[in-house]
């Protein structure tokens, strides 16, 4: 492993720390890793040691090339002054995808605290953004951002369905950054259709880093199933990531959004609530309903006409359930999924 | 282990039943055992199988007594018969706790899905309420309740500081009953320092009960960190209602709250926060101030003035945080909680 | 789930329990579940409730049907009695496998301490085979066996290539029945080229069971990890009997044999060592070599010729270890396989 | 993180790499490091990179300074070279002890395959000797020692009681080092009372390293319990060296021996087995058996007197189970225990 330091400001002392591990020879089957940017929290007082390298090893022993940045803290603070230093951190690092063996594409970042706050920014303000982000014990309301930096913006209306995947976690009882920070922004994800995974531990300290008990106050009480993030959320990476085959990376097992609603054009991922706002999905739900009056119960078809339903399944979800184990007739589904893509999507903002 | 049905209501097809493992003998260390009450879930249609024993198995492994509540469903579901059903069964396990060797104040509910409604509603609503509620993809809001039962209430707002602590979990990707019930749950319990724990995994079916191959479609696409709940939950009722020892069971670990501020009378278990409101409090902050001018800094004395300042922190854990390595001088703590303690609390609404 | 009480022998007091859980219905994709028969432990002297039914809730969780035998104990206890009371208890499960919907072939047998003795003996003498025996802390060598039962035998010189594979654990400080039962089982399994797991954690009492706190002396010191076996074995026995599909059962990852080297006749599955030993064969493998002589090197030649060699790999690993990242021709690895089939093992004990 | 890299022997290429953490500051409890020695496999031909850095990844984030040892190998691998680099190496990383904030007698060895064999000579035959060894589908009979190294030496007989603990793990169906070799050590170490744990996990390549893809051959088969070795031995090592308090490390759970029965004084610690060896033992058991003829049942006091017993276990087990709840006379288990320490141990070979 390399160890390579970069100085970004010298003035505000903002650098870049790489751990970089080697590829190919014995590793023959990789010839990149993903990466992991490491943002320490420290309120945007200071950079805390505790959540910067012992966060790194979890990570590269998962196989990541891991960064740790050191951003702009105390009187240089001021915002977006922290979140330049992330932009150039991160576009550092893309620049070197190539002697850095890391794809430029699977870059996440990991922030704890303010420093959640600082990648929790980076997922839904930066123009260099992460392909996954980790949030522990996050700063995200505005509530909480003034409390530690009054320039720092409020996070949870920022939020969009264009954004990365997150992974979240805290403890109940975390008495500096309140829980609801993490509730709050996890369900703006929802509204907005980004995939997360969050764990909210009973209880434990703020700032409990990887919770093993080298980084960790040794008498705080912690919930034993806290020190699980690490573990769960390098899973949690493979998942959204890729993970490692002899010809490269597999294929992320999902994608960002949850359903097609925040696509440009409709289709049977769509949700039903979302199809029925806009009328001529509307048309081609009733000629759906017709079309497979043999196959479905008088229910569903009103089901699918609209009324009383859960508007919150997609088509695709819907059919498959209503056709059950009859089996459902996929060049059916594919025709009108063509039909649907065909029309624009009235609430796209993208 | 003796199973023992109860018909609850012949006409409505209510039962309970029983599972019920030994106490004394070669369990000589154990008098009575916690209990656990199953609701299965199945959209007030029915009562899945696939929620009941197999759950019941689970908490039978970790020395609970375990019930399943067969509840009205279908035309006869019509609410408040459930919640009726709920508070029948509840009431019968505690009349019969000698008999059935079960600690009447060491009850939890576990609820699935509709099931989780019920399971809900008993936490919020009931009259017999249960010590511990488990709500697994839960129908929470009332926009989601409705879609199942045009007479299901909603449960956020019926959210209050007094009720039990609860652990939730669902998946993300469930697209017959929204995360969003687990997360505007959560906000509700945290508003009202209620204490709990939360699981959202990153994807899965609906309805994947303990996640096992024996009740989860085989191929249903599920997270593998899903299927910890099961085991995450039992150990979270320990530290909830306590776990066995050689002279009964232990202690819980922690109470329903969170903090102090929703006793009758204040305390330095309260946030500054609180304690700011009250005119009273505030005189006695100051007074605490000024005794400890040698101890504390200026930026210190300035916070507990209450300016400025992370509000929702506990008394107690500020002054731990201020004092430091120092160490606390308790007997000041001690000397200002009864104080405080005398100082009726102007929010309680107990 | 249905509580089936069988005397199998009224005079000793021997029973069979039968726990039977539901199949087709809401479990529309089972049609028979796999089986567990659990021996509880007690010196021969008692049936512990201990290791009995809080043992069959773990299995009937991962969605067996499990059963518990009571076998003679005490002054019935004379071998071959408890070997009898276990060849009728597995007897009336496969008779009755259609009617208790259980797969005849795929049922375990889990015992512990002298219980573990049962199981043993069962997994390599019984007429009724178990498909997969679990061995907690049991006893073993004669030594031990003799500590507990005059009459009993032991069992380490009846391991046999054709028993069934096995799953043990045990404690390291286990003052009652030594450590040294499991490893020297192991010892034979590993000679016997039988498939096995085995976890010896670092300490814990006797009789532990599946280490929860309602069935362990509450102030036992037990190490944390002993009480993962439960979950492991589980897992393991899906690895044995295959798990779980929506076309009824998987086949088993694996075969209770670690290579060919007891079969009654030869292939590329055998050790090199043993495929040396046969005259045949050893013509067989020079003609090979001399048939890649393009493709491997001297000193790989040299290997396959029996001079300096790992003899416990088999063919079929070796020549793919040769020719490694090239490409095994496996057209010719399938030829040298059918012309060693023709060989008798003349190891062969069968 | 410093990464420090020392030439131990120029001419064979032999170096130490450190991987050392800051203490102090921010770890303000932390003034040393408990530390690792990895020692790679390769069989004895190279140093194989996959379980070099990517298994101090796991020990640096549970708190160790890591240290990689690059060993004679090759042509320059002849007995005792590797083990004389090792004696080199465990005695620098002593000597720098202060330096490098590592605790001297807090030092393990972590070694795979042949490595494994160099960690076990260190653990058994070494003048400087580790604290505790970890042994990853090690090298250790004579046979296995052979085929790699024909200078190097077979280790099961060399096995001593006043050697360190030992954590061990392998596959059952490595096929290029047999498990025999893992099961025959750990038969060693019960013979000789040393403590261990180890687990042999059912199916894997050998080579497996930490188990992550990143290290693995992505498509090798391999059971996934195997990965969690790293977990489980990261706490292991805990129980064994002791853990992170707020004053310094905590004392070790156990010690290295099973019993006293290799002590150079007799106690209540040894075996009954072992005390009725000695003559003068048999005494004090008489008088003992004598004293609490009120307390115990005759066949309690046959026992005691040596008549048909179980001889492994120790006498102060033995008293506490005779005595069972009515509670054991701490005072007498004292008394006897003080006059068996003045008897030498006859079978002591220290």
């Amino acid at each position: 492993m390399l160890i390579e330091k970069t100085v970004l400001n010298d003035e505000r002392n903002v650098t870049l720390t790489a751990y970089l591990q080697p590829v190919k020879g014995e590793f023959y089957y990789i010839e990149k890793r993903p990466g992991i940017l490491i943002i320490p929290g420290g309120g945007y007082e200071t950079c805390s040691e505790r959540e910067a390298e012992p966060a790194a090893f979890a990570f590269l022993q998962s196989g990541f090339q891991a960064f740790v940045l050191r951003y702009s803290v105390g009187k240089d603070a001021e915002w977006p002054n922290p979140l330049n230093d992330y932009e150039q951190a991160m576009c550092l690092i893309r620049q070197k995808a190539e002697e850095w063996h890391v794809y430029p594409d699977k870059i996440a970042v990991a922030g704890f605290s303010a420093g959640g706050h600082l990648a929790a920014s980076a997922a839904v303000l930066a123009e260099n953004r992460p392909n996954a982000a980790v949030l522990g014990y996050a700063v995200l309301t505005e509530e909480s951002a003034h409390e530690w930096l009054d320039s720092a913006p409020g996070l949870i209306d920022k939020v969009h369905s264009g954004m990365c995947p997150c992974f979240l976690f805290s403890a109940r009882t975390d008495s500096i950054v309140p829980v609801r920070n993490t509730i709050r922004f996890t369900e703006a994800l929802e509204k907005n259709g980004v995939m997360f995974e969050s764990h909210i531990y009973s209880y434990g300290p703020h700032g409990f880093s990887t919770g093993t008990s080298s980084v960790l106050d040794p008498d705080a009480a912690i919930c034993p199933r806290a020190r699980r993030w690490v573990y769960d959320c390098a899973d949690w990476l493979k998942e959204v990531l890729g993970d490692y085959t002899q010809t490269g990376m597999s294929a992320p097992l999902y994608g960002t959004s949850v359903n097609g609603d925040s696509e440009a054009y409709l289709s049977v991922n769509c949700t039903v609530g979302c199809l029925m706002k806009n009328p001529e999905a509307g048309i081609v739900l009733r000629r759906l309903s017709d079309d497979m009056k043999d196959l479905l119960s008088e229910s569903c078809r009103e089901q699918l006409a609209g009324r009383r339903d859960l508007n919150s399944v997609t088509l695709r979800v819907k059919l498959s359930d209503m056709l059950g184990f009859e089996g459902i007739p996929c060049d059916k589904t594919a025709r009108y999924d063509r039909e649907l893509r065909s029309i624009r999507n009235c609430s796209y903002s993208g």
